[in-house]
């Protein structure tokens, strides 16, 4: 569907690998004071001068994580940088550089890509990272996207999975859900434009499901937040795969278990009226959905009153010894085991 | 043809992603001082006290880069890191730490991700360079596999490819064109083996070529040797593309010209015989077939006596003027001009 929306169609053949990638990252302008050379020479030179590097990689494959029927390439660009920045800014780190890697097919026009480094150059220009490399090549199969990112921090700053303590509370930043519950909108319009190509949608009520899921945003923000109220996390990991997955990860790494409170995890009204629509539970899909970008942490106990009142935090649970387990507690109050698979759980 | 080289399968979805992750993991031991935590968080912690840091990306596309029908898995894995951990080299600098990418599709077993594996643990043993992240994840679309590597180097030690100056000698490391010559052999042999299966090749006189296709070596033996000789080139670049292309990149962002002349061009014994067999001129060969990984380099005219006896070295010719421009000076004394396409020019 792509090769439509374009009326000019300029074939990637006709620029040659070298041609492309000047074409498409000449509008990027470091602005980090660590990025001493970016795209250029055979690597990228980066000084971060006595503070310690952080390093996360990601890739994204057409037909397994973005369908591009629904999908606008811009907006991919934008999540592709997000997905990575996610995991810096979970280890309280500052994130500073991007590679981009990416594979097309001859079924995309130069136009289709200028799209995606679009989306690229946005989300490099709103959260101050440097395209510093990457590759462009071509492919027989379909397109992918391969991100790595790198981040700066101090070694006091930095905030592993492992440091969770019982007692500890258990915190997540926005609400869950939405991006899940957006890719079901998105999948549902589908349906009904191949039945019907004329169907005008009316998405309105979905707006916040979908923005979630199309065009996600990292929560930088959190780590100025923290330092602003004088909170630093005792372990912190981003929900990028659900939040049962990521309250196992966490609880695994740090040795301990977690009570979690089904009636405190943050939902947005659009996540309830849709999970009504589509007959799903709205735990399951907080617990499973993925994809939202927040960030779940903890902090000890005596922090409470720093981040109780602030909007962007809710505390879920907290942390108990390993020997009890990791739990969520019901509205009815009954004990359920977090599994890996969340959601099976919850049958 | 990979699925009958194993008489075990393992599917990949009975271990799921953290499984898969986990297990072919495992065996990696870091190395690097600079590698405070390597695999196991949102990201990876580096701390480069004080070093400069050097960043380079590649993707390898099975179907463009690979052809899995004649490149056992092993050396896949094997040959994804030393293309990556060339450009480090080709900045001076020593390679650390790399993160590795891959996604599959479900026609590989679990087995063969192993083999993979094996590749890329031998050769971060071999040239000591930690695993420090990565990304596992299907594919609709055959093998992909993506590495950013991570290098680190003094201010004073990089070398950029834009030093080059005047009167420099243009020096290459090893011998050209064996990589593109041992594509040829197995190439052929993919077809012999189509029209007669039991037909098994004599691939002695082909030893050499094949081993420089299927597991080239980077050159990390040039930063120690320049170093013991007391020499520091002005400008180098790896050769990926073949030497033409690698020239001109050199030339165009030092802002000069040069002459590369064609007798100096060093070539092993196999690739001129083979290209005899073939038909071919092996001076194209060298400069147009590319993934031979050596390293090209220019050197001041004073340094000329300290690498002149050195086998591992060649000089193959000098910086001139931009004005002068880039040319090859052939055998019979002819100056061609030198193209991006250097392949075509010669025809």
């Amino acid at each position: 569907m792509i090769e439509d929306k374009n009326s000019q169609r300029t074939s990637l053949s006709e620029l040659g690998e070298f041609g492309l990638i000047e074409h498409l990252t000449k509008g990027f302008v470091s602005k980090n004071s660590s990025t001493l050379k970016a795209i250029g020479d055979d690597a990228a030179v980066l000084d971060f001068s006595g503070k310690q590097v952080v390093v996360s990689t990601d890739m994204l494959i057409e037909g397994i994580h973005f369908d591009l029927s629904y999908v606008p390439l811009k907006h991919l660009g934008y999540k592709a940088v997000m997905v990575n920045l996610s995991d810096i800014y979970a280890m309280n780190a500052k994130a500073t550089q991007i590679t981009v890697s990416v594979a097309v097919s001859n079924r995309f026009p130069l136009e289709a890509l200028e799209e995606l480094y679009e989306g690229i150059a946005l989300a490099s220009r709103l959260y101050d990272v440097d395209l510093i490399g990457g590759d462009t090549t071509s492919s027989k199969l379909g397109m992918i996207i391969s991100i790595t990112v790198i981040g700066e921090a101090t070694k006091e700053e930095l905030v592993y999975r492992n440091g969770a303590k019982t007692n500890d509370l258990l915190v997540v930043s926005g609400d869950l859900g939405g991006a899940y519950m957006g890719l079901q909108i998105l999948e549902r319009e589908k349906e009904v434009f191949k039945v019907n190509p004329n169907n005008q949608p009316d998405l309105d009520p979905y707006t916040y499901l979908i923005e979630r899921q199309l065009k996600p945003e990292a929560r930088r923000d959190i780590y100025q937040l923290l330092k602003d109220l004088g909170v630093k996390p005792s372990a912190m990991i981003d929900i990028s795969d659900g939040l049962s997955s990521e309250v196992l990860h966490l609880c695994k790494q740090s040795g301990v278990g977690c009570r979690l409170y089904e009636d405190k995890i943050p939902l947005d009204p659009q996540v309830i009226s849709s999970c009504e629509e589509f007959s799903i539970d709205s735990t399951m899909v907080a617990l499973s959905g993925g994809e939202d970008y927040e960030l779940l942490f903890t902090v000890a106990q005596e922090d409470y009153s720093k981040i109780k009142a602030n909007p962007n935090l809710t505390v879920i649970g907290h942390i108990v010894p390993k020997s009890e387990g990791v739990h969520l507690v019901t509205r009815g109050e009954t004990f359920i085991p977090i599994t890996a698979q969340g959601w099976n759980a919850m049958k």
